[in-house]
Parts: C-alpha cells; structure tokens; sequence
C-alpha cells in the first residue's frame, strides 16, 4: 500500500514558502496540502497531513473536496492539554507562548478550533502510543481502508507513519486514505 | 494506470495563488509542480506537467529530484514557431505580446530557454497530432514506462491525457511518469 506522510514543516518549505500565520495564510496552506492529499487519494495513495491546521471551516472545505472524488477523509484528532504539550515540546515554543512571547501560536495565542465530529481522537496524554495506533487502525479496517488484521499484524507502512515519535509531536493529524 | 495531468492554469490557483511571472515567481511555481509530481511519480502514478516552464535551470533541477526517487523524468518539447503559436492563440495573447503589449510573455517578450536534451521532440507546426501522440507513446514503451502495444491499441488514460486540445494549446510539455 503506497502511503505519503505530507509533514507540515515539509510542506511549508515546498509549496507555501512566503506564507505567514495569519488566518487567511493558514487557510491557505491547508488549502494547498489538501489539494495535493487530493491528487494523491483518488489515486489510490493513502496521504496523511500531518500539518497544524486550526480553522474547523478550510478543514471541512477539505473534506468536502476529498470526498467528492469518492475517496475517504479521516480527521484523526490528537487531543493533549496545553500545559501537557509544553512539557514535552523540544523546541520550548509552548513555552515562550505561554509567557507571551509568541504571539499567532495555535492554541495559545491564536485560536485552536477544536473538531466537532473527528474520525478518532486520540487521547495523547493518557494512551499509551500502542494503543492509539491500533484506534486508528481499527477505524480504517471498519471503514474497509485497511483488510482486517490481528492486532500485532498491522502492516509497516502505516506503522512507520504513524511511529511514537510523530504521535507525541503531533497536536492534531488528519488522516485522508 | 494511475494518471494525473497537472495544468499550469489549475496549479497557478491551487498552489500558487499570489505569484507573479517574475523569473523567481516562475521558478517557485515549477519547483511546486515538481514537489507535486514527484510524490505522485514515486508512488507509481503517472504525473502530465503541462506548465509553461521557460527557464532551463529549475526544470533540471525538477529532473534531479524525481529521478533521485527512482522515478523517470521524460521532457517531451512542444516545439513551435512564435508565428504559427500566435495564428493559433484563441486567447489573442500571443498577438498583444508581439504588439508589445504584454510584458512578461515567455517566448515573446521574456525568455524561453529551449530544453537541450529533450527525450521527445514534438514540432506541432508540421506534425498530424496523432503522429505526434505516437512519438511519445514510443518513447514511454522504450523505457518500459509503458507495455509494448500496437499503435491503435494504445490505453485511454493516456490518449486522453494528451488529447488534440492539449497538444495544440501547449508549447512545453513535460511527461513524469
């Protein structure tokens, strides 16, 4: 099964350089990545965004447009409080926007709209990763994107896309098959 | 086969709205393309760019990375006098761009670098467009990008993608399958 994880950093050097974190920038590279998830899913690869992407309104514009060439869009969100997120943040960016010294930062100092009506959700700061995985495995086996497997069988590919390091780093992932 | 056609015009809305016809601005918006091609070419599906791409450099570029991924890069050069492009132009812009007013115009009043190494020539002055079809189809089968078939059985897909329409209003083509 062919699979492309579309890393929000990645796609920020590639299709959306010169794009800020305004409202309308942030649209508008969520805009781009679904497009591309779009080429990708109605042929048959299975695109995993894994790009922040705060706004509920450009994320369903997003799954309208998926869905209406017949693929499937799975909005996978990988909810964790802030204060947990600042904790574990390498970068420490939680925690200079918490102390005001980043202004636009989703969650913080910017809106974060949670989903309304998200696939999965993904507890981060109380599952273990294991656990988390096979949710959203076993939500594509029910929606027969993946053949039905035994737990410890699920395939490498997906497995490798959605490793430990990438579920702890990630705020929110959408998953489009 | 999986196979995708990604118009200049589409492109220029979908991934980069906001960009000019500057020499920077032009190659942005091929190195886009190109990103987009080569996630679609490594994961099998064949990618029809059917940009306007003037400058030499960042095409190469292009063909660098795509063939970095163990796909193939296959330049097909549409090839026209600016004369005969101008008589054909349903748009009338060849024409204001020979009045000298348009700035900007590849070809015309900016540059079009020709491709030196092209894998398929097509000089659709002088050629039938079926002719022209054919030649690529070869090229494609002699790099076992295609099967080997008769000239009359060649697959929809790709007649469809390089349909008369488009070879006629193109005049730079690039195949990446």
């Amino acid at each position: 099964m062919a699979v492309e994880v579309l890393d929000g950093d990645e796609i920020r050097t590639n299709l959306s350089k010169g794009l800020g974190f305004s409202k309308e920038d942030r649209d508008t590279n969520i805009r781009r990545i679904g497009y591309v998830c779009r080429l990708l899913s109605r042929n048959g690869v299975a695109a995993i965004s894994a790009a922040i992407s705060p706004y509920r309104e450009v994320r369903d514009e997003v799954r309208r447009l998926i869905e209406a060439d017949g693929a499937a869009f799975v909005e996978v969100y990988v909810k964790c409080p802030i204060k947990v997120l600042a904790e574990r943040d390498v970068k420490g960016l939680y925690k200079k926007a918490l102390a005001g010294e980043l202004t636009g930062f989703a969650g913080v100092s910017d809106p974060y709209e949670e989903p309304l009506a998200p696939e999965v959700v993904i507890e981060s700061n109380r599952e273990a990763v294991e656990f988390s995985v096979t949710k959203i495995l076993r939500e594509l086996e029910r929606r027969k994107l993946l053949p039905e497997v035994e737990a410890d069988e699920h395939s490498t590919p997906v497995r490798s896309a959605l490793d430990a390091e990438s579920l702890e780093l990630l705020t929110d992932v959408r998953v489009l098959a």
